[in-house]
């Protein structure tokens, strides 16, 4: 979908919209301008510098463009509440993952496939430095995008006191904790995933529950986020039928 | 790497050795020169079709190139029975990994990484209709292809047997199977990991002792081949552990 017009990309940064790519027409420069594509460039999306005539190409018969076109993603993103509502609906106790600062699509892509899968109530990231859910992510998921519930949130960390305030036990899955499969996953449960190369950080770290570690007996010793959430999650639903 | 001339470029495929790219020159039409094309294409080989001044100032002060340049990775495979040696070398009961038909090569990158980090003892791959190691995986595993053996073999299912015969139990992860978390996984074990789409064949299936399938709470309902491979590899890592 397009959006076209000063002011309906200024909403539509605004109001936190995906949008994967926004056409600027090279001789904007005042203020106003200025202020949108700092905006825009804070939060990594890519912007194209445009003569006027290919703005007006691409919005022809539509609505005037005033400079500025955003191609945004036609995903709707919940609230965390949201998720918490839908595990009661269930019947279940919560089950969540969020993703702290996973930047890469496929990665999003390929941890909302494996979340819908398992059964994971709902998928929580972070609003700033970490990818949304954009045309590519849509696509790696293989329509799991369609199912499962992501909520987008301005700090990761608060999103796991509403947890722990709903009772929720919040694992970091992480590297220097105990082993996972020592911990009891069972009942309302979410974990925590870091983004590539990095993990997750100190500071959310210490907020959580506790830390599971997968173990590693190789040299390499650090799995991409996808798969690395495929195993913590497939442990809860080993645990969690081992008893039912 | 690249390799020049005709001859070395037909040894080179005749040796399946991973191509990644194949310089032909324009007006190469002989008998020689389109059974070369027509195997290389077979493999899936990116061909691109230059003028002789493009592959002359492509090896400058090199050998004569005769109108065939090939870009080659540098990755050397093993056999299988390297795989089940370098087992026994350890002590450890052989632990190993089989793709049927991954094509895409950020999968296999992904697979390695994930069964070097679970000490997986090598990895097979089969010759034809599947990807092989070239950059892109060997980027994409993160090092872990530096690390891991990987057999390339001409059929998958005379691996099968070879693995059977050497009193490893071979298990294919598939949808219609009993749930992993019922099958005894200890001691010597293989998992036959299907391609992205189609799953494990019909007839690979059969030649399996078991089949395993990860259970699916979803609407979607399939899992990447990286992933479900890190999740039953590392089902196998916790009941080895849970004896041990």
């Amino acid at each position: 979908m397009k959006i076209y017009g000063r002011n309906a990309v200024e909403e539509a940064l605004k109001a936190g919209t995906t949008i994967d790519r926004l056409v600027v027409q090279k001789d904007m420069k005042d203020a106003g301008a200025n202020r949108i594509i700092k905006e825009a460039k804070d939060r990594g999306i890519k912007i194209f510098f445009r003569e006027k005539t290919a703005l007006d190409r691409e919005c022809e018969g539509k609505s005037r463009h005033q400079g500025f076109i955003a191609e945004v993603t036609d995903f709707r993103y919940c609230e965390l509440s949201d998720i918490l509502a839908y595990a009661e609906e269930k019947g279940e106790p919560p089950f969540v993952v969020l993703l702290d600062g996973v930047e890469d699509p496929h990665n999003l892509g390929s941890v909302l496939r494996v979340a819908e899968c398992a059964g994971v109530h709902g998928v929580v990231i972070p609003r700033h430095r970490a990818v949304s859910v954009n045309d590519t992510v849509v696509k790696v998921s293989s329509g799991a995008a369609a199912h499962i519930r992501v909520a987008k949130v301005t700090n990761i960390n608060d999103a796991i006191a509403e947890l722990k305030q709903a009772g929720v036990w919040v694992y970091a899955a992480d590297m220097e904790g105990g082993s996972l499969y020592d911990a009891d996953l069972r009942g309302a449960v979410a974990f925590v995933i870091g983004g590539e190369g990095r993990g997750v950080k100190r500071l959310t770290r210490e907020l959580c529950d506790g830390v599971v570690s997968i173990p590693m007996f190789g040299s390499v010793n650090s799995l991409n986020a996808s798969v690395a959430a495929g195993i913590v999650v497939y442990e809860k639903v080993r645990q969690d039928k081992a008893v039912s």
